[in-house]
Parts: structure tokens; sequence; C-alpha cells
């Protein structure tokens, strides 16, 4: 897929699943602290360190909050108005749930079978750390969830006129293991003016562990004008 | 509500939303810790601070990294086989949405409102922070169905034998802001057997944001036993 000329783009969420833009250096190494950071989850919540290891832990994360606070935060996030995707680029990295730089995501690996086009089918590795357990060794359920919204957002945007989740319904077939690679699938099912209808499918092995279905509305370019525009506002505060 | 004595629980999951022990002081730690990640995420993800800086909070984390890494993963899981609730309080601490030792939750506060009993509302009262972001200024759709899940989970264990998610419903009714405070709302609407069926809303203030519907089928101990079995299983290894 070569990259679209932001020129070209009246929804701007068009095209926001392909990266446009290198990563600047400093994203760079918020992606590696966001590593360590996933590392720092997994033995918290498990270790054996007892009170005083602890302690010291608290005290050195301190130094870092110490450090970051010492800085404002950049308003470097600027609306489609600029004629640039930067929010899409941005979303790309720091999404909770696909973003390399967001602690928050496992992150999942997203790709495209087919070529780019409506019939191609949006494809979600991930693997679920202990954080994100839910019944014993098993994935939270809501975390499912939240990850079949990505990746049926993702299906979504390839029908070229994307929008928001309006209905996400997730049935649950079977466990699904922790700390084992899974698959989630997402495609179009059907188009009906704004409304896009997408389905999609999690797999451990050969196990269906959950199934959902959701529908999208292509977002006027003027309501995710709005949203940048409350956005600003609340940031300049 | 007085704590459940567990030779009565048959279902493993009942009163899982009731506390029934104190916070061992190394939880109350990893608590403090979990805290202070909060920050550095949000501050991580906005910061004006250069290269340099990102590279000696980087350290920093890693020195954090390294102290937890000393020590060996503790086993202290235990299922309901040795009579106690551990897992469930474990749960409450614990989950990647309301347990506040998990630095991936909020953590969302839940509440009941009622007598504890069939007809009472959980509430979920929750603020999310930048690193949620979905569209501009708002929470991931992802998140809010995330969310949902643990009320209506919540909910349905007021029947007194809850079970896990069969099937997960989110209507989207209007942008959820970040920033600012939230209330879900979640309810048993009936019960068939095994099958319970709940219902949910999101408010923003007078806005209804979002509505979930959930089909939760009651756990056969066996089940849960099972789950613990495979676990402990996974750990040992």
């Amino acid at each position: 897929m070569s990259s679209p000329d932001p020129a070209n783009l009246t929804n701007p969420f068009k095209g926001f699943h392909i990266r446009t833009e290198e990563r600047s250096p400093t994203d760079e190494i918020r992606l590696k602290i966001a590593e360590e950071l996933r590392v720092v989850f997994d033995e918290l919540l498990a270790t054996s360190a007892p009170v005083e290891e602890l302690e010291q832990t608290r005290a050195i994360v301190n130094q870092a909050v110490s450090l970051l606070k010492l800085r404002p935060h950049s308003h470097d996030y600027e609306g489609p108005a600029e004629g640039s995707l930067a929010p899409m680029n941005s979303f790309l990295d720091r999404s909770p749930i696909i973003g390399a730089i967001n602690p928050l995501s496992v992150p999942m690996r997203m790709d495209i079978e087919g070529d780019g086009g409506i019939e191609s089918t949006v494809v979600g590795y991930a693997l679920f750390p202990a954080a994100y357990e839910g019944p014993p060794g098993c994935v939270h359920g809501g975390f499912i969830a939240a990850y079949f919204d990505e990746v049926l957002g993702m299906a979504q945007s390839l029908s070229g006129n994307p929008g928001m989740t309006v209905n996400l319904t997730v049935d649950y077939r079977a466990p699904t293991p922790l700390k084992q690679p899974v698959i989630f699938r997402g495609r179009v099912v059907s188009i009906d003016g704004r409304k896009i209808s997408v389905a999609g499918t999690l797999h451990h092995g050969e196990t269906l562990c959950a199934e959902a279905k959701g529908l999208f509305v292509s977002m006027r370019p003027e309501v995710f004008s709005r949203l940048v525009e409350i956005r600003q506002a609340h940031q300049a505060k």
C-alpha cells in the first residue's frame, strides 16, 4: 500500500491504519520505556520480593515520576486542519490497544491479509500477560471486547469511509488463555450508506474463543474537527 | 454486608465482590507503586522532555525492572480447594479494571446501591486519563466495553450464583469524555436457570454515553477448579 496524500482525505479517519511518518526520536525512547514498564507490571503482580525491596522499587519509580514531572506536557497534538495525518499516526503509536508507546497496550500487532480493499481481513496478533487475567489463567472478557473493538475498527476503515463504534457485540465461546498467542480477525460484512457492519473472530490455535459483530457509522469531518477543538480547548486550560 | 463463611460457598465466584481479608503489607506497597506507574503513563505520553531526559527515565525504570527480577515469582495464588476466598480477594485488587494494585486499571471504584440483594444496583465510578484515548479527547470505545463487562459481572454476582460472560453488547450513544468523572451502573434484569441477564448504563453528568446488556451463565464449581488446576500447572513450569 502506498501512503495516501493527506490533501485527498475528506474523512479524517480514512487511512488511519497506514503509517505515513517515521517515529520521532523521542517516540522511539517512549516505546522502549513502555516495554520496560510492561515488565514492571508482570513482576509487580507476581514477585515474591519482601516489603523492603518493594519500598526500594517504589522509590525508584518515584524518581522517574519526579524527572518526568519537571517538564510541561507538550501540545503537539494537532487536528486535521493542519493538513497532516499526525493524529492518526499518533493513534497508531498511542492507542491503548495497538500503541507500542502506550504501556496499557499489549500491544496487539495488526496486519492486513489481502490488497487492503474492502474484501481484506484485518488480523490482530496478541499475547496477554498476567496483568490481563480475569477468570483463573484466562484473559479478562472485558479486554477481549476491547481488542475486538480495535480490530473491527480497523476492518471498517477498509471501507474508505470509517467512523466510530455504534454497537459492539461479543459472544464468548471458550476461555481465552493468558500467555498464549491468540489471533483476532475482522472484516467488513456489509455497507449501507454511512453504516458499516463488521464481524470478527478470536482463536487460540484451532479453538474459537469468541466472536464479535460491530456496527460503525462514518464520521462527518465536522464532527471530528469539533472533537479536536474541544480537546485542544481542554488542553489549553 | 457481613462477610460470608467461605465454607458455605459452593459457587467459587459467589461473594467475589466482598472483601474478606485485609490487604497484606506487600500488597499495600504494590498499590502505591501502581499509583506511581499511572502517573508515569500520563507523563510518558504527553511530556515535552527531550531525548536525554527520556533516556534517563528509561535507565531509572530499568533499575526497577532489575530489582524486581532478582526475586522469583511467588506461587501464592491458591485455588478454592484451599477453602479460602484468596483468589477472589486477589481479583478485587488485581483485576485490570478495578484492581488498585494492577497498573492497567483506572481503577474503577465499585459500590452497591441497595441491600446487596438481587434488586440492588452496582455503581462504578471512573475517570479515564489520557492513556485511554480513542477518538480525540474521548475514551476508547473498547475500554468502555471492558469496564461494562466488570460492572455487569459484579451485578450478576448479586444473583448469588454468578458465572462467566457469555454475551456482551454495548450501544454507544454519545462520546465519553476523558479526564471527567463518569458513572457506570449495572443490575440484574432476569434469571432463567443458570442464565443471568443484566443491563447497564454509562453516564457523564446527565448525558447517557452508552448502554450495555450482558448474559452470564453460572459457573459449575468443577469448571472453576479445572481452570485453577490448569493455571497452577502452567505456573509450575
